[in-house]
Order: C-alpha cells, then sequence, then structure tokens
C-alpha cells in the first residue's frame, strides 16, 4: 500500500524519533469502532434523521472523515478478526487471527501505548467489552491466543503487581476474567494501590489513577438494552483522570459492540452502539476544545456481518422502524425462550412496534419446533429474517468483510492521516508521534 | 450534511463566482464508477492482488481518495438510483428516483456541462452504458423519465441540430436509440457536420470534435467478456479532441457497467470492469502529468447489491477464484440456454475453473426444470449462488444500498473534496469551479 506518510507534512521533529519535546508532544485519543465498516456510519446516520423530510441529523462521525484504511491480516485470508486487527492498529504490524500484541513468529510487539508509557505518559482504555477482550487486550498486553481470557486477565494484572503496568486506567468488562476462585486479581491488585471498582456508579468518586473497572460478568449490556451512556461515563472519567497532570496521555476507547451486533446481524442494535460510541465522542469533542493539543484519531478493524441498508432488489431503507425496535435480538430471544411459543408473535410484534405478517408468524413457529440449541438458533435466525425483512437491512454471514474502513483525524498531525492507508501505517504513525 | 466548501481553502477569486479567469479555469475530469461503492475498490484491488504472498497490487484507486459523501434521494426513501444520483453530481440538486437533470418541480436544472460550455469550455462523456443511459444524460439533458430513452435521445440530437450543443464528444452505445426506423439521429447529426462513428476502430482517425460515438446498439460488452480496454479507449480519444485547443475542458468519463455487474450479483463481472475503469484511470493519470490544470474528481452515485467480500460466517474472500472465472453470469446464462442441460454442469465448471459441488450440480438441475422466464432467472439465481459461494462473495439484492461512498480528488481545487459532503455539494463545488 501507499506509504503516504510525507515527511514535510509531519515537519521534521518527527522524522527523528524521539525529538518531539515532551511538553509537545500531543495527548492521543485512539477510537476504533470495532467492526465499524461505512455501512454503519451510513446506518447510524440515517436512523437519527428523518426519512420523510431528509433533515438529516448531525452525528460525531460528519466531522473529520480524512481517508480509509485496509485491513487485511498476515495469515491466509483477506479478511482479518479483531486480534490481528487491533494488533496492526496497536503495534503498526500484521499478524495472525488470533494474535494478541504478536507477531507470526510469537514476538511481542511494543504497542504504542507501551511507546507512550516509556515517553512519560499517561495511559488508558475504554471499551464495552471486557477490558481483556482482543481489542483492548492487544494494546496492553501479548498472547498468541485471544481466546486465553483468563491468561490474558493474568498478564494484564500481573504487568502491575511487577510495577510494570503499561495502563493506568482500564475501563470496562470482566470481572469473570479478573475474580476467579483460583484468583482474585481485584483484591491482589487493590492491595498494590490500584483502585478496582465494579459498579458504574462509583466512577464519579474516583480521584486519582490508576484505576480498574469491571463493570460486568464479561462484556456490558448492549446500549439498546440498557446503559447507553456507559461508554460516555467511562470516557468521561478516563479524560479527567488521565489528563490531570502535566504528562500527556494516550487513551484508547472502543465502541466494541457494533461488531457484536453485527456478528448477531441486528441493526437495532448496531444503531445503538453507534449511538452509545456518538455520546462518548461528544464529551471527546467538548475535551478537545479545552485542550487543543489532542490528536483524535478513528478508525475500525473490519466491518462485520455483511450488512447494507436496502436489500431484495427494494430502494429502501427503513430507518424509522430501526429506530421503533425496543430491545436487542439477544434479549428478545432471551425472553421468548421463557416463554410459550404461542405468545411469540405479539411478543415480537410489540418489541419491533410492526404489524407480523403470516410469513413473520410462520417463521416463528418453525422455530417453536426445534428443542434445545437448535430451538435458539432457529429462533436468531427468524429474529434477524424479521427484523431485517421491516427494515430492509441484508446481512450476509455471520463473521467479518474485507472492506477497507474508514479513517478519521482531528488535531496536530491529523494531515498524516489523509488518503488510503494500511492498518499498520496507523499504529506506525501514532508510534512515531508519540515514541 | 456539513456545507465544508471553506472559501479560504478555494480561494478569494472563487467567491466571486466567474472571476476566475478563463485562461486559469481548470480542465475538470469528472469520474462516475457507476455504483462503486468501496466494497467494488477492495474487490478489485484484492482480485489483482496475489491472495499467498499478500503482494498488494497499486491501482489507480489508491492515490487520492479525499473522503465520502451521502447518496440519498429527494423522494421517500434513502436508496438513490443512478438518474438523481446523476442529477446531484450534474446539477447539484437532488431530485426524484428517476429525474434526468431535473428536479422535483419538473425544473430542468443547469448541469456543470452546461455551465462549463457557457464559460467556453469544451465538454464531453465517455461511458460503457449507452451515451443517453442515466448517468451521461443527466449530464447533457434534461427528462422527467430516465426510461425514455428515445426521447432523450432526441433532446440530445436536437441540441445539436439548433447549434445549442451542451457537448462536443459523446462516445458509448446506443445505436438503437440514435438510429430508429422513425428517426435516424446518426444521419441528420452528419449532415449537420457532428461526426457519428459506430465502429471503436475508427476512434483513432477522428481528428477533431464534434463526434458521437456509438459502438453498440445498447451498452458496450462486459469488459470481462470483450473490450476490457473500450472505456481507456474511448477516454483517450476524447481527452486528444477535447484538449488540443486553447479552451479548457470538462469530461465525464463513467463506468457505467460496475453497476450493471452488481444488479446482476455477478463478481467477476463487476472486477473486471473496475479493471477497465482502473485502465481508463491510467490514460487519465498520464494525461494529467503534462496537463496539470487538471481538477479530477471521482466518486460513485450509489452502491449496488449489497456487495460483501466474505460471506456466511466464513473469514475469507477468494480473490484468485474470482479471477479465475472466465464470462460474465449473462454470457454463461446465455450460451447454457442454447444446450442441453445435461452439458451445464462441464460447462460451469469450465468457466468457472472450479469443481463443481453436488450442491451446486443440484442447484443447476433444479434450474433446468424450469421453463421459459423461469428457467432464465432460475439458471441465473443458480449461477449467482455458484459463484457466490466458490468465492466467498456476498450479495444482498439486485438494487441499491444507501451506504456512503467514496470521493477521490486530484489537481487544483482538490483540497474542496476532503471529508464528509453530500453528492450535491460535488456538483455545486464543480459548477462553481467552472461557471
Amino acid at each position: 500500500m501507499k506509504k503516504t506518510l510525507a515527511a514535510a507534512a509531519i515537519g521534521v521533529a518527527l522524522s527523528a524519533p524521539g525529538a518531539v519535546a515532551e511538553e509537545q508532544k500531543p495527548n492521543i485519543i485512539y477510537v476504533i469502532g470495532d467492526g465499524m465498516g461505512f455501512e454503519f456510519i451510513s446506518a447510524y446516520r440515517y436512523a437519527m434523521s428523518d426519512l420523510d423530510t431528509k433533515d438529516i441529523a448531525e452525528t460525531q462521525f460528519d466531522h473529520y472523515l480524512t481517508g480509509a484504511a485496509t485491513t487485511y491480516p498476515e495469515d491466509d485470508t483477506w479478511v482479518t478478526d479483531s486480534a490481528a486487527g487491533a494488533t496492526a492498529l496497536s503495534a503498526g504490524e500484521k499478524s495472525y487471527n488470533g494474535a494478541i500484541g504478536m507477531d507470526n513468529d510469537k514476538t511481542s510487539l511494543k504497542t504504542v501505548m507501551e511507546y507512550a508509557k516509556n515517553s512519560g505518559y499517561m495511559t488508558g482504555s475504554v471499551s464495552t467489552s471486557q477490558i481483556n477482550h482482543a481489542t483492548p487486550a492487544s494494546f496492553f498486553s501479548h498472547h498468541p491466543s485471544r481466546y486465553e481470557y483468563n491468561e490474558i486477565a493474568d498478564l494484564m494484572a500481573q504487568q502491575y503487581i511487577k510495577d510494570e503496568a503499561s495502563y493506568d486506567v482500564l475501563l470496562g468488562g470482566g470481572q469473570q476474567y479478573f475474580i476467579r476462585d483460583d484468583k482474585n486479581w481485584a483484591e491482589l491488585l487493590e492491595q498494590h494501590g490500584l483502585k478496582v471498582i465494579q459498579d458504574m456508579q462509583m466512577l464519579d468518586q474516583v480521584e486519582q489513577a490508576p484505576v480498574m473497572g469491571l463493570f460486568a460478568p464479561k462484556g456490558l449490556p448492549h446500549a439498546i438494552d440498557e446503559g447507553k451512556d456507559s461508554l460516555a461515563q467511562m470516557t468521561s472519567t478516563a479524560l479527567r483522570l488521565l489528563s490531570g497532570d502535566d504528562k500527556p496521555f494516550a487513551l484508547m476507547i472502543e465502541g466494541s459492540q457494533i461488531d457484536w451486533c453485527g456478528h448477531a446481524n441486528d441493526i437495532a442494535c448496531a444503531v445503538h452502539e453507534m449511538d452509545s460510541l456518538n455520546k462518548a465522542l461528544t464529551v471527546v469533542a467538548d475535551f478537545m476544545q479545552d485542550n487543543p493539543n489532542t490528536l483524535l484519531v478513528m478508525t475500525a478493524d473490519h466491518s462485520t456481518g455483511g450488512l447494507t441498508l436496502g436489500r431484495d432488489g427494494e430502494y429502501a431503507w427503513y430507518s424509522d422502524r430501526v429506530m421503533a425496535i425496543e430491545s436487542s435480538i439477544a434479549t428478545m430471544r432471551s425472553e421468548l425462550l421463557d416463554m410459550d411459543a404461542e405468545k411469540w408473535p405479539e411478543y415480537v410484534a410489540d418489541k419491533v412496534n410492526f404489524e407480523l405478517t403470516q410469513d413473520y408468524i410462520d417463521e416463528l413457529a418453525l422455530a417453536s419446533e426445534q428443542e434445545g440449541e437448535e430451538r435458539e438458533d432457529a429462533l436468531h435466525d427468524a429474529l434477524v429474517y424479521i427484523t431485517g425483512d421491516i427494515t430492509g437491512t441484508g446481512w450476509t454471514g455471520s463473521g467479518h468483510t474485507a472492506v477497507d474502513v474508514p479513517v478519521f483525524a482531528k488535531g496536530p498531525y491529523s494531515e498524516d492521516f489523509r488518503g488510503y492507508m494500511d492498518n499498520t501505517d496507523i499504529g506506525k504513525r501514532l508510534i512515531d508521534i508519540v515514541k
């Protein structure tokens, strides 16, 4: 891919790494919309807008689009997962699907957060996933396998115990991994001076870093179901705690569940996760007004689900119907499985605020004839079918796609993020700025 | 949408319309990839690259991405067609799906080509569609209904007869519309001094404008089947004829059939149309080297087909298998319908260069049990299924989608095409430059 990193644009200082004086180094706010291809941005904007009047909503995504990035991994496919994607974004190097801050030789790759810490930065992460999920994990740890959640939690906790922590603030979910029968890291970390909180209402009471927030057993609830302000609240606290000193800070903010909703082919879920991210970006925008020496870079690791706005030859996407859906598919499925199948049509019609056609009712009935796991899967598929058909939303699968993703940048050095680039270029350029 | 047209970026001259001295006005090369969402650019790049080594091909799309655009029409939907899209791009105003250079009040909208002609520019269009198809028609004529091809042909021809032509060069297809039993415009136009050619081999012999090229009854053949150099050849001639004088020129180049292949859910077809456009862009790039006072702006009117690279939960897109497909689905279907169904599996396996699974063979067999139009449709669907499944390509329908599309710009005033904009902003900004 083209290396469009023009030394002229950055200035001479950057061509001599480390030569940027510390007091001049900008804060870095690195936002990752997991799974957030352009389709999700379009979907969010139109969902917030008025389909009849075409009065277009303003969103935080309008203001600083600068380019797009390729996302392919160093693996035998063009389609990345979130681990290889996050490793490219955090360390500027490609790796295999599943790799956490490591390359194909299983060598640990120094991440932008580690470089930043080395340069005297405060560092942190907020996410709606567990804090040891692929994306945040790839900024603060190194492991060959993303699904070894307990081992990754151990690595992240042990850093702190050994006084080698690459982070000052980690907020998200993950109680299940950090508070285990075999190991209670929350307790041990508290003993070593790291405040661990498990209730979001405690955020305002935290007066200083370091802090670890574990607000759910795994990921936080979907924004559409509960807590759409969570990411914004965590962002607000993280900014407060990280920016208190004279030091610059680097904060990674992840809208983690855009991807999860994409995997579930749940359009309303995805739109509300975008809204949750938009709220966090509003907090960031306000912060940047008062703190202009801050570089914001936002991108996605990949796109998810093969989302399309319009399907089946119909030139329509019913944004108003998307916004009328009140619940995630996951929650609907869970509640439906707890009730008589006779009540399913009424429940679903009520949750989607749309009259069910006979076709939709038949799909639910077919699902109800299954048992066990097949019943769950069939019910999920029926709900995907119904919500997709009602809203004109297409999905081609439950995985990721290889399409290029958007890149946004604002603040000092934002001109280095223009045009087409590779995801590793983003990591590399940020490392050059902080080291 | 944000009006990011910063007067500062353009310079004072532009804020006084018409104040740019004619000798300073840049040439305009306005490239439209019909249906060319980001997915098509990604697909093209990966199809040209090496899946094993990840050696990434250089393409003409790498070099000057500047932003993205919204595409929604002034209609009761978020999903535009090519007529409303082209009208927004040509005249800077939104309209209803089907409108050719006209708004919802059926008022004709002055297009960038008309403004340019008024300012003394030479003007033209090259496309792989018929020259009176929605996109070129929206630059050079005004009609309430895009499908009235004969009436639009009449309007385009009559302009010239009345010495009011908004064009000097029109190259593409459309013999069927301009040479009719009831009206032979080719003959009449020749009598009035407009050279009309119907064979691409005549292009090099044309010494000067004005010229109309009608190289096929309707659209030109698909690039994958025949003539992948057609758009490049027409572009080369158009540039030669339009740039001969001391006058600036405005040329619209349309990769028309990216969309047609998208509608057909034919990935190999689409990739070869992208290659055809890439070849034309190479001609443009060479021209711009020698003619730097040229602004190139490229975008899409919308995306098509709900294309996704990856599907069904599999993290793969088999670019090598896409390139192994030798024929468009349209051509395969046509040839298959002319032979015994027993021979279908062997023919298809040979054309796609892939061993057919029993599943694929069964799909073909099912189609062969149909008759008439159902047989054609079922066979089309079977071929879409087979090629999509082999390559990991997803499609969600046969229409357009509402996703934002890429914007590229290079040359003087290219800085005005940065970030997110609306499609009408592109039309408006170009009008401001030429008028």
